[in-house]
């Protein structure tokens, strides 16, 4: 079965059904504040795309592409696309819609970064990501996993300070 | 009563007890290639701080300073403090460790940031810590939070792009 990934309009609907989702923070919070601000809906596009169910969102996650300037983790240095927030919820899992929402973020052939909140390497191996090499001032807490697309390698940090 | 809080010596003892902890990632899987690549033990420093309780180390977080060039939430820009995985152990927790670390960071009078991981937003509230102003290109998934000492105040985000 395939399902169809739609870009996710950010209206009062959505919001509501993004109280689902465990990752619920500051970044939904000031959307339903833009919201608020507005006259009409539907009109805010977001960096959520998602899958339905009928009426219902069953999964989600969070694609932005992020200028090169602010690459610092691929060689050469570029444009590439950031994932977070990717999240099925439990009645809708193990039918593939993760890997969907992953799939569909690899079709663009752009370098992918994500770091995970939750244990899922050996989802994230499977969907061809690797570890990077941890730089603390870069990394900090964080577990970067990232998606190379042919001819593109991993940034070496160098050594500042 | 006080706790002591020391800073961690890096040795294969302290690496494993990080294994207790939830947040054990690539930091220290690191550290633990660092410490195999060298001969003797005992001599690397790190950014870990932690409470003990006789031999065990019963909390720990990582407390970095940062380069005032890599400060995009304080006003005026400056050095500040980042912190990661604070983390009380479970047979620990209720007796204060968690608040005698922040507090131990707050004593360099320097403003912190931090992005919880864990639902514990009440926690950060009681020790003065207040949700940033989303802006996506710098957050996107994280939800920031930050201690203000006197005289500074939040760095506001330009548009850019």
């Amino acid at each position: 079965m395939t399902y169809e990934v739609k870009r996710l309009q950010i209206n009062y609907k959505t919001l509501d059904e993004f109280k689902k989702f465990k990752e619920y923070g500051i970044q939904e919070l000031s959307m339903l504040e833009d919201l608020n601000a507005k006259i009409s809906e539907n009109e805010i596009n977001s960096p959520f795309y998602g899958i339905y169910f009928g009426d219902s969102l069953a999964a989600r996650m969070s694609l932005y592409k992020r200028n090169k300037r602010f690459d610092q983790y691929f060689e050469p240095q570029q444009d590439y696309l950031e994932v977070w927030k990717l999240e099925v919820l439990s009645n809708y899992q193990r039918k593939g819609l993760g890997a969907t929402l992953v799939e569909f973020a690899k079709s663009f052939n752009l370098p992918i970064k994500t770091s995970p909140r939750v244990k899922s390497s050996e989802f994230w191996a499977r969907m061809g990501f690797s570890p990077v090499t941890y730089d603390m001032d870069r990394d900090l807490g964080e577990n970067p996993l990232i998606w190379l697309p042919e001819g593109v390698k991993e940034q070496k940090q160098t050594e500042e300070d």
